[in-house]
């Protein structure tokens, strides 16, 4: 499908806070950069709606038929407790407390992390790299922002100087922060014998002689700086400029604006033409968070082993019940919810399961052929309005009642119809919302069992009105198929053979 | 389990080729050090082979009780076409053939290696490093090599001095080859304008402009040898001696042949105490390789869709295919030995539910509890006689005639022998030789479908007699299941609700 074929397509970007059209750079090739987790700890269920939301977004473009060359980073370093300049590295605290080497933990945590998107069927990115994989990078990129003026050297860290580069250039429009007032009512104290102003950042900091992370540089030997490795990253495989940035809201401020600030004063430009930033997940109203006590793992979420569940959710469920929701608004997480969504979604694969079946009808009524291509063209302007997904679904469940009158004969479809809406409901439901069928394994099971109890039930009728030619030949008819009965005293059971 | 409590190890290693007792250098710390993939293309069986050996190492020595770091690295720059030290970047060449930036094809491998790793259930390694994540580390070894004498800078490369290095230190310990021999028999030419000796090898090559692939370093642009990355990793995570080193055999030279000399050169110690090499996969006697045209992937093995395959093997199967061999041996591959494979496995894991179900005999014969005793410790010295798992499969299959001998009440087991055995095969079959129940889904619908179709017929046979209530009870009874009959001109199909 080419991308000029059904309109353009519409994104909020959060630099101007307005919904722009969106025009690549070099069509059909889209950069697209998304700031990934930092692999110390479990991914929550929050950051699982951010990198979902992004899913949809690089689905949407491959959909539409551009080149996606999607960059997603692992943050293996330089990433302080409490997002600040001073303190422990966050994954050398964990490696602290769990005795392990701090490379061991990034790679138990990016195991975990995989795990996780592969369970809400994210598809990974075409390149995801790491900030320990891009110390050259960075530190080059530090050399062109002292070479600039705008980054200063003190005892060993060099830090960006805030002040200096708001002279000449925007700070704080992503954010919408006003440079006086940041200053007006900092209270940062933090590395103040260092930095020449609190709004100062580092780009390079010392490592203390007990650093396990640290490298040699043209200032003694170090780490960088949080904020940096985004920024040479998406440099060095999207180039100096590029179409979207996303990650989650809590970054916009300090991080993305300062992502800004580094790649103007590191090489003259802006990095992004359109910003886009997901929103919250909040639990029964409260923002989630492992403090509160509502920040339920993945894992806690399907098995349902968590105060706050009232029974376990499928990935699918969940991944539904996000989409569900604009990205751009909160989304409220609640047991109601769940349940509804739940039930959402097996009335869609349902209907999928219907329309896969479904014959023409001998005298089909025309009409609906064009119902079923507006169908679509609403579907995909859904999309093509800044992602609006749960207007997609809501569509879809036109489709779906349309589906099951045409099963109940209510309604004529023709051939032409019917592979409209397979062709429609598998590009919509599998390809861009990314949902899947699940859980068939298990349903199977439970199916199994249920029909050999009939049978035991049937053969012990049998043997009861000593019918003993019905009761072996069940006997017999199920061990053909290997699967052998047990008399016991306590009744009888079965098992494979 | 305490490692002492059962015995020593003895590992065959391959400096010395001698089977020796394995000491640890920090017990219960174990260091282990496997050269993995070069991600320019999908992994062939016979690397999965060699992975398949390190994990069950992996796997034993855990199961000893050690503390295992396993470092097991992606190469992802500095591998050149025909392992030489001239041409293309086998990732740049792979990149310009489709048309991606190398760390696309970097990532698109590397994600498809990680997925072939957890079909074939081999355990993810404690730290994964990359070659392009220690490009510093491998500028300051080849400060070392320089300061120490062993290196020269030649057009903005830098080689190390072989002949000069033999001089003072051992080279070809590992691989048997002797430096006189080697001066003698060769031919090679490359690089001669710069090399000093053509036994000399590159540890960092001078970029061309059009390289994409290529870091700032002392000596201009350019990108690492490909020895150089495992001697700089292993030397980070594992120390500059650590225990144990392995790989395939076609690495023992010049790749491990090349890491000595380097690690020697740069910080004076020999790196490793135990070599360790997996040896090949042959196909019908012949060694596998594309070029062959035998050399199929584990997709087209599980699929069978091969010329030379006469069906589909499991993962599992082929995992115990190979595990039935001793890692040091070639190993080959050919149908009607997939085929004995697959029906051991069968047997095996059949033994196993039994044993789930197996109840205690009321006078249980003593002497068993003894004989399962002995199995256990057998089954523990076939793996400290340098992982002997054909034999420790061997001692499996007296435990299952055991089994079986058991449920047909011909061995009376106490329930102490039961759990013993449990425990074993638990131990065994699992955690140390990784096998796992698979294709139960699979199965499961087969099993379901047939028990369907018996209902079908057994209707069919009550409406034949006009034995309505029977036929609807079987009806109803199936609807209440969730499994609908629908009756068409073709006869009775069934469908989920």
């Amino acid at each position: 499908m080419s991308h000029a074929q059904k309109g353009p397509l519409y994104l909020t970007n959060t630099l101007t806070r307005r919904k722009e059209e969106f025009i690549p750079l070099r069509p059909p090739h889209v950069g697209l950069y998304v700031c990934g987790p930092t692999v110390y700890s479990d991914v929550h269920l929050g950051n699982v709606r951010t990198f979902t939301t992004f899913d949809l977004l690089y689905r949407w473009l491959r959909h539409l038929g551009y080149t996606v060359r999607y960059v997603r980073n692992i943050t293996d370093v330089g990433h302080l407790v409490g997002d600040v300049d001073e303190g422990e590295d966050k994954i050398a605290k964990r490696a602290r407390l769990e005795q392990l080497e701090p490379m061991e933990i990034v790679q138990k945590y990016t195991n975990g992390f995989h795990d996780v998107m592969r369970l809400f069927n994210i598809l990974p990115p075409s390149i995801e790299p790491t900030a320990t994989g891009h110390l050259i990078e960075q530190i080059e990129m530090v050399k062109r922002i002292i070479d600039a003026g705008y980054g200063y050297e003190a005892n060993g860290s060099v830090y960006f100087d805030v002040p200096k580069f708001a002279e000449k250039h925007a700070y704080g429009e992503l954010s919408g922060r006003r440079i006086d007032e940041l200053q007006a009512n900092t209270r940062d104290t933090e590395g103040m014998d260092e930095k020449r102003s609190p709004l100062d950042f580092a780009i390079w900091k010392k490592a203390d002689p007990t650093h396990l992370m640290k490298w040699p540089s043209p200032w003694g030997e170090g780490f960088p700086g949080w904020h940096l490795e985004c920024s040479a990253m998406s440099t060095k495989y999207l180039g100096q400029t590029f179409d979207i940035h996303g990650g989650g809201m809590d970054l916009k401020f300090p991080h993305h604006e300062c992502e800004i600030a580094q790649s103007v004063a590191a090489d003259g430009h802006a990095p992004v033409r359109y910003w886009m930033h997901g929103n919250m997940l909040t639990v029964n109203g409260r923002k989630m968070a492992k403090s509160e006590g509502n920040g339920f793992t993945p894992e806690e979420l399907i098995t349902g082993n968590h105060k706050l569940l009232e029974k376990g959710y499928s990935a699918m469920t969940v991944r539904f019940f996000m989409l569900q929701c604009h990205y751009a608004s909160t989304l409220d997480f609640s047991n109601a919810a769940l349940q509804a969504a739940e039930k959402g979604l097996e009335r869609l694969m349902a209907a999928m399961d219907v329309l896969d079946k479904l014959k023409p009808a001998p005298a089909p009524d025309a009409a609906q052929d064009e119902a079923v291509k507006a169908l679509a063209q609403r579907c995909h302007e859904a999309m093509n309005d800044d992602l609006n997904s749960p207007v997609l679904i809501a569509e879809l469940f036109e489709g779906v009642r349309l589906i099951n009158s045409a099963n109940d004969g209510k309604v004529l479809l023709s051939a032409a119809a019917i592979s409209g809406l397979q062709e429609l409901f598998r590009a919509m439901v599998f390809d861009v919302l990314g949902l899947k069928r699940e859980a068939q394994a298990a349903a199977d099971d439970k199916a199994l069992d249920g029909l050999v109890q009939v049978f035991i039930q049937m053969r012990a009728e049998a043997k009861a009105r000593k019918d003993f030619a019905t009761s072996d030949r069940i006997r017999d008819q199920l061990a053909a198929m290997g699967i052998v009965l047990k008399d016991t005293k306590e009744g009888t059971t079965w098992q494979r053979a």
